[in-house]
């Protein structure tokens, strides 16, 4: 039926193309606009239209921001000589949510993957070297995923950054809180038994 | 962090609204929005206005359209005689799916609920009896859900159109094509066994 109402297909389709969203997940949210007031589907109108506008990169750190400055590096009491590398501005999301972090970030907006063509010239690594060239910063903090490519990039940066004196540190890898030992696999293990510390 | 770019957060705030969108589907969604071209965005912003402004009820059935009449009502081959009546606009796509329903449908746009204030005023059903008296309708298929509320309504639009002499007739319930008997709940291995025809 959908395909005979023009403007409801239409709308379905816009949200088929959101990450993540199947086919019959955008018909139902298509159907929840239909049930919202003329007044909230405006606003939510508005709220898409506004986020594309006012959201941009903060220029020190490429995170998203819709101020001048992202709100972490305005932040005069974060400490600039430590800065946690990320991929995406999600990653600073979830490291924002322990509060123990209290350095900058810098986002570089993906991982090397010279298969699909991102070369470091397609990362924000310019702008992390700029930033080192200023003198602030003593460490890097590689918070890159646990594959392939996170595990690239992490050493690219090391590479590029350990003689410059910056020290270059990883996010520690090893047994998730709340596993059972004899549940975590051998690649994790191996990490955990590498990483093992003094009680 | 999505606290702090006000934008994201009230559009993250927005696609939650949506029915059967979570926390962070919501946050996943205002991401993908990010990552479209201002063009994709402002089309995306653009569907949600236009559904909103073009989509209204059909006069005849009461399902939802953006034409004078709905896609069915409007074609003159459908069989005015058959009228299925359906909760809302969903169960109209669905039977649709089939295509082999030729009749045409009615939306009550809800089914009753006496506990939770759906009476029959407020359902869609004088708009029913207004076709009926255009005397054109032979059978009324009621297709509700077989739950309490399902159950009531078919009743109720019984005992309301057989007195005008309509055949009223209700879908047929029992095992799902594809389940295995012995898997099948008690309900429905009951309802399977009452309507069980000749081979």
């Amino acid at each position: 039926m959908a395909e005979y109402i023009e403007s409801l297909a239409h709308l379905s389709e816009q949200f088929g193309k959101l990450g993540g969203v199947g086919k019959k997940s955008a018909m139902r949210m298509a159907f929840s606009v239909l049930d919202m007031t003329p007044e909230d589907a405006a606003a939510f109108a508005q709220a898409i239209v506004d986020a594309k506008e006012k959201i941009h990169l903060c220029p020190v750190c490429q995170n998203l921001t819709d101020r001048e400055l992202c709100y972490v590096c305005d932040d005069e009491t974060r400490d600039r000589s430590t800065v946690c590398v990320v991929s995406d501005a999600r990653t600073v999301m979830a490291m924002e949510k322990v509060r123990e972090y209290k350095g900058t970030y810098h986002v570089l907006h993906g991982v090397l993957s010279p298969l699909n063509g991102i070369t470091p010239d397609k990362l924000k690594i310019k702008e992390l070297l700029a930033r080192v060239n200023e003198g602030e910063i003593k460490e890097i903090i590689v918070a890159t995923n646990a594959d392939v490519e996170g595990e690239t990039t992490a050493m690219y940066l090391a590479r590029l950054l350990r003689p410059l004196g910056l020290t270059v540190t990883r996010l520690a890898y090893g047994i998730s809180v709340g596993t059972d030992i004899e549940y975590a696999d051998e690649v994790t293990l191996l990490r955990a038994l590498k990483g093992r510390r003094d009680v």
